[in-house]
């Protein structure tokens, strides 16, 4: 049900390390959800006038920078952020948040189905690097990678 | 039940402009689809091992840098892409997913519950954003965003 | 004779705009004497060790999303930034300098001559970009520049 | 006299590791030599009506983008590069030059002095971090540095 509910309405949520063994998420929310919820954000504020591709864009670009800010001076840092405080780890979401809320609005604003454009990714993905040929070689993987830039 | 039936299944889809008239995305597709076929599409190539967070956030940078190539010369674009390409226009949306896709991963590997994470924002935002002082001024607005840097 | 009294010899400088009328920069600041300066700055206060290129990496694209911030809101901004407060151009003086001082940094941790790259690319763009090819048009340009990507 | 002989004028460079053996630039090549050089560059070619500040600005994010890539999947680097073939160190240089002439020409089209701006910022860090409070405490360089964001 999230997300349905208005772009205010309170669910008990936090930004928790994932608990499954598994590293599921907790919920199925969608694309959809999100984008509907931003939605409803902006026009609750009349925002949209503002909102248009490149200042959403230049806004992701921001939210990045500030994500990035969080893991510059860290050096290596491993899988589940062990020996973080909550207090970054709960930072950690909230940039990841926000650059996922923009690009799904910046996804809207372009006019973009992003589900189809994501599951059409992952076909051309598959075709690109077929697991036989890139198998878990570093090599292999960065030249593949390396063909995508 | 996209993203169900394993990393390279082929749904018919297309990264096409939204055809709904209040520009509602075209599926439920949830962040945990992605995430589940991400990681299935990494394991069945032994690339799990590139994948630490600070790798994943290099690489979310250089597929920003992608997304914002496209749009470096255009100038002011209007909402839609209106007199866009359709290349052009599948290649946003072949980047939004890149974005996306490794924006999913990243958080998966910071152990980061990101459904959760994304609505504890939007609570976050209504009540620093509420409506009744931030409606439609562009300065009060840039004010509000600016505290938020 | 800037950049050679130490980090923190205190010239008379201040973030103007351009005064000339041919836009040329006031001074003759080299890249060397950044460098210099950047280095004795994080010297003095051993933050050398956690200067390394991956964590100057990040630094650097933190810096360019504060320089985003400024312009995400504006929506297309022409030369010369005119309207904009002296607070505001103040900001984006202080945050291309943030982005150049790490971009120094970063050259000198990965070992690179930045000089002799920048030349080298000068002549590498004149013989990729030849001026009777590529004279004004948009489209040849965009063509071009996409062959870079 | 680098950068005074025209845009396409070929001096005897290479894209080379730093030789000497305080890690100093082999040159005293200025911000205003290649501000020059880029603006002779864009002149030849009629593509200053292409570089306003929001375009040059998105081509900086690009360019950032591509350095990103190449740092992406190595892990932790060390200062240095160490290991690293001829030909991802060339790339480096590249990268980092395309960086620099897009954020010297964004600062040249929003009549930014950046020579002036980059020594001011140079002040304000000394106020902002004085050697006796910041000497080589990560956590409390991490604190300060926190402050800035």
């Amino acid at each position: 049900m999230e997300g349905e509910a208005g772009a205010c309405s309170t669910a008990a949520t936090a930004s928790c390390p994932l608990k499954n063994q598994d590293n599921t998420f907790s919920s199925s929310l969608s694309l959809e959800q999100i984008r509907k919820r931003q939605n409803q954000f902006s026009m609750e504020r009349d925002w949209e006038q503002y909102h248009t591709p490149r200042n959403l864009l230049l806004a992701l670009v921001g939210e990045v920078g500030e994500l990035s800010e969080i893991f510059q001076w860290k050096g290596e840092v491993d899988v589940g952020l062990p020996g973080w405080s909550d207090k970054d780890r709960a930072h950690v979401g909230e940039e990841l948040s926000d650059v996922l809320i923009y690009l799904i609005e910046l996804a809207e604003k372009c006019h973009i189905d992003l589900p189809s454009a994501v599951l059409r990714k992952f076909e051309l993905n598959c075709k690109k690097y077929p697991p036989e040929k890139v198998y878990g070689s570093s090599k292999k993987y960065t030249d593949y990678i390396s063909d995508d830039n």
